[in-house]
């Protein structure tokens, strides 16, 4: 059985290599692709998400544009770390189709109703605007949706301040409606994230797949290397996204703890802080959980097969009819 | 020419009297009723307006529910003033006609685009959690709308707690959005509507209407009066909510002006405070606004106009068709 | 009788024309001076205060320094008001005696102490840093200092931020202790002290005194009136420090009224705001008040009688011995 | 060479073997002893110290109330780890010997500046108001004290709150002050004593030396073990409070790493934090240190020869002349 996924995202190197690890996993169901701002502007993610499922040859899957500001804050990317165009490194194919006319809260809303309760998990690996907006605009999901897994936060470290993570950070209102909005919430922070390293092996790994997307990961992982040796001092970079994904596919591989968590929104050095206890064992009936634990070997296995399902969509997706190219890159697995 | 408005409210004693004179005056165009939690619960307040569309034949009007509750904090209504029901006093004819199937962020955010830019006013008589959603959800309304006329806040004064009103106080983060969000914004607030007291002049001209609805509104008085009296000390109510329409309709009843209001979010004892500076002359383009200054007799000449031109719909409401209903009212205005 | 006071002090124009009223009005008997980083740094204020004491004769006052930055947060100096020495304007005598070895808060500690409980009223017009580490240091004098009578913070006004006045807004934790220590607090507030104007016939007035210290006072105003005009737009300059020394003297010139006041300490708008309670009448026991009614006249009389009191103290105050200048100054009023 | 301390405390069960350790180890020389509210009332605190010094045999050491509150939160005693008197369990020895008149803040600054600068290390086990104080009323102190090592705090645990150590949340702002003077600062926070578990060895050693004061450790032991398991779920109780003075007498037992360190105030969730920033290595200079390994075995063992060198301080000092008691206790070291 497949697992039905909205992935609300910010491409973003990581989140790019997510989209293409819930591409090519077969145990996921890509339902719809919704962004939001933070990597970098709204206009600039979702041109980006685009390209990428142009590249992977994702299609008959809705990409939406969302939320283009945090909640209450002001806009702060991550030029830094994802450049100017929010996927520095690669050359990118100009986009083979269009996000749809509805806003991403809409897709959100409309796909979790449109399914089974109980069956839609959202997978959000930016800020939480749009996911916060949904669950406020209609709250009717809140106990419909499976679970909403998550890449953000962590229990005891911090990037964008000491104690808080990019994602929670630049929208810390919205990630405390999500947490405690009374849905089962996955937290793969950077407890977790930083186990999920690029090093050499897993580097070699990708490059032998030998296709375009491969490359295209390998060049992001080139540009992330980079710039997470520079200003985080790592040696090979964390990538964080496919982890949420990652989770879905198979707990086991990303594993998680029960415990209470929710969001500081009013300190003086701690706003965007997932403050989560840990003094006891969980309460019963804690709906929120915390990803501590990472399989790297089999995490990595995932990526790469995933890379390896997917192929070599014949070039411009745009040329080749979207099912003639999933069946390809099908054959090529077998 | 007549001013377009969406009216946001919770009724509400003082909501109910809002909403008789936007429909009453003939300056205001109603285009649509929308629904926030706030004096009382969302299912609450939701019958209480239609109860009231009902006893003064509003039809043609689109009513719609919205927010159930605030975007990060917890629900505190305010049934010691208005009481369980939210509009405890009169009795109420059971509602005509239900609410459209729309969400009031929706409605608001396509009834603004469904209008020329700059022609659209919004009229949120409760919390801003509503108007906040929209304004994220769709941010290109924000340049369309002609003006946010809100009743909330204060300049020197508070009520919910020393400093803050209790609209602002029960969603000070939605409040802080729609303050901040760029477009025109008067506030009507405690400064303000703390004139507009109905003492037995005020309530013997309602009186003097003698039709249903001035009954009604004579009614709500009662009660309101008793509840302000003995919750506040207050020897005659204030009835805050239609000094926001009565804005609308003739500035120069309900004088504002221009200075920088924000809205505290982190205090220990100022959140939900509108933090105004009038330290001195506005800056250039400033876009917020308080109502400082009522004429008092004009404004309670709007709101018996208003019930005059309402007369005395046909019979409930119930046993009559909408449209039936309306008609009557109309002929009985000429 | 007297009323015996303690002056904690960082002059400072308005510091200065408190320090005076303090030392000619024969209603005060000054037992001691402290100072505090406040208008300019502890070294600034604290020479200031003592050449002003020369220039004034006064003599057999203990004066003390005291702390040189607020309890937590950085120092912050009003150079915009006060200039750069903290009494830029007129040329001042070198102090002609030196501060005592004890620290101000040992000053006010052993000052209240070493008088009958309940007859000592403290006095401050600068931050309130002093006063704080004073009543946690030695907790035994709240119960034993007969009031606070303090110039800072407002009821709804402020001058350092919207809603904050500078006093309380340099050291806001201070503040805090200070309010709710326990003691009867008199604020002395920007309501109050906006005022205390300093207008053409106030400033003629101070000007016929003819002696030097009236010729000081007068120059000092020139100054203060060409700051705040600048800055703050004021037609005139508020002179807000000798009104708490004023309430001191005869509380029907500076009318208080009780109301409870607690100070904002997190805000991220409203940090240093005295958040007074005006929604009903004070509860049985509350003790603290707000200043909000001036005597215009009587106030500047009381300024201009201590001026003539004080006389011309024969030059150097260093060369002639303290209790002959004292007696002189008697001997012209008579 | 020794290390010349001031122990700042508020037996507390943790406390007082602290202070058996500050006394029987020779490696310290301890100048005073100061007493905070904290574990329990200021009262109550103070007299456990001086019983446990009489229980001890310190003599010529003097003892000091201070703070009996906060500087700005209410009392918050910790009776459900202590229980009523703050060190429920043993029977205890009326003091022999009172309280200097000295309040502890005064007599903290007078030991410091009593001493040659660089010389003397603070070391506060309670909250941190009397350091705090000490600080602000004489700043000269931060300049010439060694160094602050302090029991509080954690980098990544908490036990009042998910965040937070009783130490630090109970006077957030103290601490603010304390870890941002300036002066070098060593956390030995949970991380640390999280590690120093009574376990059944370490009681059998304990119980092994047979002397008095050993019986009323291990009584001690007996109480907090108790609690410890009923509040917190510890096998065996964290001994907190002689791992600082540990660190003084050892940094190879009790190892510190530098790294910025602040604390946080104003949060909803995160009050009494010690943030710490873990991101990269500490940038030059940083004074601030975090206690992060623990030596257990050689821990254990100061403590228990400490214990074998207090030996049997002759019965009831009471009854004994204070000297006497001394010589005797010196006599049986040798």
């Amino acid at each position: 059985m497949t697992e039905k996924i909205v992935l609300d995202c910010d491409p973003g190197h990581d989140d790019a290599i997510a989209l293409l690890l819930a591409h090519g996993d077969p145990r996921i169901e890509l339902l719809a692709v919704t962004t939001v701002v933070g990597n970098q502007t709204l206009d600039k993610v979702t041109r980006n998400a685009l390209s990428v499922a142009t590249l992977a040859g994702i299609t008959g899957v809705p990409f939406a544009a969302g939320a283009d500001r945090p909640l209450l804050r002001e806009i702060a990317v991550a030029a830094d770390i994802h450049g100017e165009t929010g996927l520095d490194g690669p050359e990118l194919p100009a986009p083979a189709f269009a996000a749809v006319d509805t806003h991403a809260v809409d897709l959100i809303v409309e796909t979790v109703l449109a399914h089974e309760p109980g069956t839609v998990t959202l997978v959000p690996t930016g800020g939480l605007t749009n996911i916060a907006l949904a669950a406020r605009r209609a709250p009717e999901i809140v106990g419909r949706v499976k679970r909403v897994v998550l890449m953000g936060g962590g229990v005891a470290v911090g990037n964008r301040t000491p104690v808080a993570e990019f994602n929670i950070a630049i929208d810390p209102e919205a990630a405390a409606i999500v947490f405690e909005a009374g849905w089962e919430v996955v937290m793969v922070g950077l407890d977790l994230t930083h186990q999920a390293l690029a090093g050499p092996e897993v580097r070699r790994a990708i490059r032998a797949v030998g296709t375009g997307p491969a490359r295209f990961v390998d060049e992001l992982l080139d540009f992330f290397a980079a710039t997470y040796r520079d200003v985080q001092g790592f040696d090979a970079p964390p990538v964080h996204d496919p982890c949420a994904v990652a989770h879905v596919i198979d707990p086991t591989i990303v594993r998680a703890l029960p415990m209470p968590i929710v969001v500081e929104t009013a300190g003086r050095h701690t706003t965007g802080m997932t403050v989560a206890d840990r003094r006891g064992p969980a309460p019963q009936g804690c709906r929120t959980h915390a990803a501590l634990e990472l399989d790297h070997t089999r995490f990595w296995e995932l990526v790469v097969d995933a890379l390896r399902t997917i192929g070599d969509p014949a070039t411009p997706a745009a040329t080749v009819p979207a099912d003639a190219a999933a069946l390809a890159a099908t054959e090529q697995i077998a």
